[in-house]
């Protein structure tokens, strides 16, 4: 039962379920309901799908979801990013409008699913910590501007298109002699009122006396009122006549439940984007729900998250929808709102259920240009150009890896950015600890600290070589340190011993192992004994398993002191400041500030 | 001039150049000579060259070498595993035996010579250090049973062929009943001797009254003797006429000069196998060099040691030659023989040109069955597969990474065995960072130390949670902390204040930053406080950098008891030793012994 428990939460906390819980989800999906309906259907359009496979989207995932899912606020449905790299992936094998694109997204979703839930099982969530802060907030910020390009055609009333920037804009400007001036007014007229409604709506309300949170509540309901309000003026005014393009007829009704068609080829064409959606949804979704379970100090499980969000993909798949994953905003209003447990997603796919059911032949008069406004605000928001001046100021590397996965992102596409990002963090990572820092350390004074030679004042033992190592070894630094100690020997004729001081490493791997051997035998046939000093449990666990520790030429100290005290218990002299250590830069805090003292 | 001879390292040792290291030069010089005939001859036939390609190959770069290398004894020219690196690599783009496969190893040695003068100028040696231990010595491992296998066609006297493990072997079962037993005969007695001289020729010469340096530099002629012995047996014996096949004419005469061809299409082909050469070849070159320069208390220079080798290749691609690196067996001769500065290289080189000008007649009759041999008693020596069972009892993932690019490279060729290695290790080492140790750590009574509640008696305060992460942060792990903090606040709700004690974090990445942020900021919404102790010199500087150290809700601690002095002055209490700490694992290696005490 407990097992049972785990993978599917719902027998959880739907046995502690009573009415005020009730009541909390009911009016929170009441709200999400209303502000999905014109999310939905703008990135099924963003997507290059028929409006209505964004109301199929969020239906049935929103139930598989609320079943498996372990955040209690977590909102799923269409997003920006995963509808764009859909469409990218999309158009790969199929036209936009076919019916091969259209069966190629439900691939996709399938897909998805099927990795997502492969992940949680294997328990890989892991996998989506490849892609570094940088590059996450470098590819949504490429791909907001990648997004809001795609959609300027929706607000010129033109067809134009492009997975790049260059590309997109091209094709605008060629465009442009086309654009349909009534098309445009309304396009114009949807952004700016959609852009004020995001800061200026709330104000608006509360003037109107309504309390601060029902005020927060309903300013989200601006692109409701967007989509309305133009759907009443395409009507009232003939504009699809002069050449507003609208929606056009949504069917009505539930979604179709069937497997999607039996199709290894196009499967296999569309694995690796499946893959990138999978990982980036993940990614996202995970951030969101742990920053609202943080909120009532709740915790999520990223391993379930991905069962969850599995589960939401492969009902997508079998419902007539495409890839979904949880969404920040709507996440937030459904928080907000009070929601207090995965129900109020049931709740919210009963209210699209409805919407599909009744509201579907209104929409067909809504002017495609709002939805494109819709879009482009929301994903406008989300570009954070100020991150590559803050990410800059704290570090070069970083600064790189995001600056690499905008341009690559805008100059190549998502995909090639995406997988760019990840290549530049992996590759930077590891260059940034290959040269680890290596101390050499001599005796502060009457103490038994051991310090920098060259940021404090200490003695040292001409025959005695301490060196501190700060950073673990593995096979991308095992090398550095060879060479350090090679140098810091050839500089010294008169050292008899190494000493190694291990404090700071917190793990070593088979090539580390190998060269520490090396370095040992290097020091051995020079006529100098290795030493460790101060080596952590699990290094020590870990060289236990080896025969180093056996043929060690030197001893393994507890403590740097007892080294000293064991290897040169007379004679210390004043360090030879001059003696250039291998490697510079750094030191600790703590000796700073003693310094300052 | 100081500059200058930094990239011209013969600047500096020629000026000091005098009688004593001429002699030691000259007389390694010869038994390199001796050792690198047969050796050049075979390894230019493993790669599917003409044998003559082979001796090109050790005569110029051996001189760039000289000028431009830092290693006083690495012997440069043709060796096993870039020769098969060459082999598959041509054959992708030409027939074996054609002049278009001579053109493409020509023009591997011309990238390969560009890309390693490329990185050593802008000092990107460290790529090398990709290929962790494991993975090279799980390469060289499965690349010598290729290698060996692809031999046994000369062996048998037939012809097969194949780039994996599973076509050599069935190309040579189906040719078996061509086997021509002169050639068997001369084969098997070639290897059997050579295995032998290998360990037993030594002992041997030293009971005929040798004394042991000249016993072990005469044991390394065993592969002359056979050549020798070989090439009268095929002329007394009129073993040609028998079907067994020889080496042909060999041109007589010194290297053709030229540039290679202009041909970029080729170049485009094999700019990814001349990656591989040129890592691969470096990798094994500085480790040998590394090795030898530590027995005399020199030191190399790795960038340098690039564009030594990029040279090396350069010169070998403009005289006829193809890829080249520094050899181990011969490296080793030349050291023991006593060479003491790169002329001995020059010198080598010269003795090479002389065989070519006078004893190439004689090689028309040598068999290929010895040829074969030599490398078949050479690479299997490289064979260890006794490092499978180290590695496995040191390390599951190491293991992993080894047995993975054994499998690969057997079942699918080198090429996809490098890759897969290095993809392997990369991956194993971002996932075994991506859960650190982390310890929930309270105060030894009495004391100012702090230690993991689970293994020490220590107390706590129930406001405040102390938590020691035993690893640097970056975006591997960073998503993981976040789960470990929330986790742990969730379980304790009397939590006011989190204490992070970073004594063992190196470094710190925008990603750990973005998720200390996410930390204090879900702590904040919780009601706790967040602080830091111990911070590390390099990461206090580079938090400095950011605004988090501005914006933190709680202090930086320069210990943890100052920490737990001002934030809990008073009451303490025995810890809740049922509590589960959030990562379970480790301790240091201090700690235990004290327990033992």
């Amino acid at each position: 039962m407990d097992r049972l428990a785990r993978y599917l939460p719902v027998l959880d906390w739907g046995r502690r379920y009573d009415r005020q819980a009730f009541l909390g989800d009911a009016l929170a999906a009441a709200i999400v309901t209303v502000m999905l309906i014109p999310q939905s259907l703008a990135y099924a359009m963003l997507a290059g799908l028929p409006p209505v496979v964004g109301l199929y989207a969020s239906i049935l995932p929103l139930v598989a979801y609320a079943l498996f899912g372990t955040s209690r606020t977590l909102a799923v449905g269409p997003v920006a990013v995963v509808s764009l790299l859909t469409a990218t992936a999309a158009g790969t094998v199929a036209a936009p409008g076919s019916a091969e694109y259209v069966a190629a997204a439900l691939a996709l979703a399938l897909l998805s699913g099927v990795m997502l839930v492969a992940m949680g099982v294997l328990r890989l969530g892991f996998v989506a910590n490849l892609l570094s802060h940088p590059v996450i907030s470098g590819f949504i910020t490429a791909s907001g501007l990648l997004i809001a390009a795609s959609q300027l055609q929706h607000i010129l009333g033109v067809r134009a298109g492009g997975h790049t920037l260059v590309d997109l804009g091209g094709s605008l400007v060629r465009a442009l002699p086309d654009a349909n001036v009534p098309t445009l007014v309304v396009g114009l007229a949807a952004t700016a009122f959609l852009a004020w409604a995001r800061k200026g709506l709330r104000p608006a309300l509360q003037r109107l006396g309504l309390s601060a949170g029902t005020a927060a509540l309903l300013s989200r309901t601006g692109p409701v009122v967007a989509v309305a309000v133009s759907i009443l003026a395409v009507v009232a005014l003939g504009l699809e006549a002069r050449g507003v393009a609208v929606v056009g007829d949504v069917p009505q009704g539930l979604p179709p439940l069937a497997l999607p068609p039996f199709d290894p080829a196009l499967w296999a064409a569309l694995v690796p984007a499946a893959f990138l959606i999978s990982i980036i949804g993940f990614a996202e979704s995970v951030s969101v729900a742990q920053t609202l379970a943080a909120k009532r100090r709740q915790s999520i499980k990223p391993d379930q998250e991905l069962i969850g969000l599995g589960a939401a993909n492969l009902a997508a798949a079998i419902s007539g929808g495409y890839p979904v994953t949880g969404g920040f905003a709507r996440s937030v209003v459904n928080f907000d709102a009070g929601a207090e447990t995965p129900a109020a997603g049931a709740y919210t796919a009963g209210g699209i259920a409805l919407a599909s059911l009744v509201l579907t032949p209104l929409l067909a008069h809504l002017p495609t240009a709002v939805l494109a406004a819709t879009i482009i605000v929301a994903v406008l928001s989300l570009v954070d150009l100020g991150a590559l001046r803050r990410t800059w100021a704290f570090s070069r590397f970083d600064f790189a890896a995001m600056a690499g996965t905008i341009l690559v992102t805008l100059g190549f596409g998502v995909e090639a950015g995406i997988v760019t990002g990840v290549a530049l963090s992996v590759l930077l990572h590891l260059w940034r600890t290959s040269r680890p820092h290596v101390a050499v350390i001599g005796q502060i004074p009457g103490t038994h600290h051991f310090r920098n030679v060259r940021r404090h004042d200490v003695v040292c033992s001409p025959e005695v070589l301490g060196l501190r190592i700060d950073e673990s070894l593995y096979f991308a630094n095992a090398r550095a340190i060879e060479a350090v100690v090679q140098e810091a020997v050839a500089e010294r004729p008169e050292v008899r011993h190494v000493v190694l001081n291990c404090a700071a490493v917190n793990g070593i791997d088979a090539s580390a192992l190998e060269s520490l051997e090396l370095i040992m035998h290097r020091l051995h046939d020079a006529g100098i004994r290795l030493h460790l000093s101060e080596v952590k449990g699990p290094v020590m666990d870990r060289l236990a398993r080896s025969d180093f520790v056996d043929a060690l030429t030197g001893r393994i100290f507890l403590s740097h002191h007892e080294a000293l005290a064991e290897l040169a218990p007379e004679t210390t002299r004043d360090c030879d400041a001059a003696v250039r250590p291998p490697i510079d830069a750094g030191r600790t805090f703590p000796e700073r500030t003693q310094r300052g003292r």
